[in-house]
């Protein structure tokens, strides 16, 4: 991640033949006459703006043909560049774009929401729905680059900055202690400090670097997105759940399940739960546990019929690939408190 | 490239959690059980058969959706391996899906044509069409591995082996003196034997070890292409050319562009063009062009409005980025013999 400053420079010097951004029409609206102002080149060069509707329910093989077909029509070759300017969905979406367009162009993310800031435009990887199964379909796209703008948060309502603090919530769990300890002391999320933003950015690209196509080391950060991409899954139709919202479920059980599975109960401090109740809205396991199976079991983290979870040992100490038993396991957890 | 008699093993050795064989109706009639014969493995782990109808004109996203969509209702996990028994169609529909299905599973070519087995199934290129512009969506697979099994030539006709005969011969042009002189010598192509088909598998395989992502050494396997694809993609509503024919054409224009461009008219053995008008229909350039150029600007080696060539010095000594002038280039060349 690099900061928007560097942005003009970095156009200047690639001299790529074409420009094209993608954006959607809240981006469109919001986010690129500030981005616009800040580096010359992208006018200059007569950027070629490429407009999807905005929403989950786009992120579909029928909008990337569009926008290939777009690519094609302006005679996109290989040496232009696609910059994606948006949140997740975008920045998914062009990312894999940008891996299959005549096999690979340059893909640039300008994230405008803070879960895209910290989670979606670091790390590579792509990925739009299928029959209502998030990113069943993507790539790892290493020819990309992300350049971050804080002034974006201003555009975002309080909702959209609490789907990042999910996202910056788990990371902190999985990898840094202190970190947790703060984020869940804040008394408001009215302002989001530079420092949580650069240290979770530094996390991930940390763990990244290690593994990049998510065999191994990278699976910690897929801690509460098992349940939580299920959750997802499960009310994609009716958009009831934003991203992190889904996670910040999925971490509460999978937080439930750590404690059952390592057989602790003290491990954990009642103040995450308690953070979690007060800022999201915990649905119920059980009740929605029927609609919630076949999705789990079509995660990409299912090897045949067993699912593993990432859980934790201790805040910043996760365990990745343990075994849970989508009968007896989920069972035992104990909803009778939400 | 491996052996046929290796795959058994191989299969037994990686255990993967499903097996996937994607055929279309003729390999599925013509070359399913000849496999089936050899690799105990397939039927043992009970593969599932996903079959699409043959012919260039499906090889769009749209059948991509749908193999991925069989494959998700089939639960298929990252752990699986998609097989691809076919011609290049099949290998670049499969080799694509397979790299972009959850982000990347196994992939295995069974090339069943000449064709497949000297080129498409080597190199890690996949691939769909997009209105029209060959492999405008595609990826590198590097997670790919190919069995050749010769047996299968015995099901294909004259035609088809000379559509593999044309993209021999382009190998051995970039490569191998010796050996494009033995091949314009053969008196019939009713057998191919074994060690021109390993010799041309080993050239291709050599030059792409050395640039897998196409950004250099590997140019010199584009020879013919650039207006070999631009026939192909102009014929494509109507079926006229298959892809070796296309770059039968292709390459009788850059060996003609060879001797304009590198002013040696003596460059060229005679009895290469004439192996060409003999065993090829070699459409006539100029009646084309216009038809021709929409396509040849949008070829993936295309950049802004110059085009580059693979030309050649000699034979076995090509040279890549050769810029050619649309129109003055090619209206120098002489098609008055056609």
């Amino acid at each position: 991640m690099r900061k928007i400053n560097d942005l003009q420079q970095y156009l200047v010097e690639k001299d790529f033949s074409q420009i094209f951004l993608l954006v959607d029409e809240n981006t469109s609206t919001h986010c690129l006459p500030i981005l616009l102002e800040k580096v010359d080149e992208i006018s200059d060069k007569q950027a070629i703006l490429l407009e999807i509707p905005s929403g989950e329910e786009n992120k579909t093989l029928a909008t990337v043909e569009n926008i290939c077909t777009s690519l094609l029509e302006s005679n996109a070759d290989r040496n232009s560049v696609l910059i994606s300017l948006g949140g997740g969905v975008i920045t998914d979406i062009g990312g894999f774009v940008a891996s299959i367009y005549k096999r690979g162009i340059q893909n640039i993310n300008i994230p405008t929401t803070l879960l895209a800031m910290i989670d979606a435009s670091i790390g590579g990887k792509t990925g739009v729905d299928l029959c209502g199964v998030k990113n069943s379909i993507g790539t790892f796209n290493n020819n990309t680059i992300s350049f971050l703008d804080t002034e974006f948060l201003g555009t975002l309502d309080k909702r959209e900055i609490m789907n990042g603090v999910a996202e910056m919530l788990k990371t902190f769990l999985v990898a840094d202690k202190d970190y947790t300890e703060k984020l869940i002391g804040k008394k408001t999320f009215d302002t989001i400090e530079d420092d949580f933003i650069w240290r979770c950015i530094k996390i991930k690209e940390t763990i990244v670097e290690q593994d990049f196509h998510d065999k191994d080391a990278r699976k910690v950060l897929n801690f509460g997105h098992t349940l939580g991409h299920a959750f997802e899954s499960c009310f994609l139709q009716e958009q009831k759940l934003l991203h992190g919202e889904a996670v910040a479920i999925g971490m509460y059980y999978a937080l439930k399940l750590s404690e059952i599975k390592q057989r602790n109960k003290n491990l954990f401090l009642e103040n995450i739960f308690l953070f979690l109740e007060k800022n999201f809205v915990i649905l119920d396991l059980h009740k929605n546990l029927p609609a919630l199976l076949p999705f789990v079991k079509n995660d990409k983290k299912a090897f045949k019929d067993v699912v593993y979870f990432v859980l934790l040992k201790d805040i910043g100490v996760p365990v990745i690939n343990v075994p849970v038993d989508l009968d007896k396991d989920l069972a035992s957890i104990n909803c009778n408190n939400l």
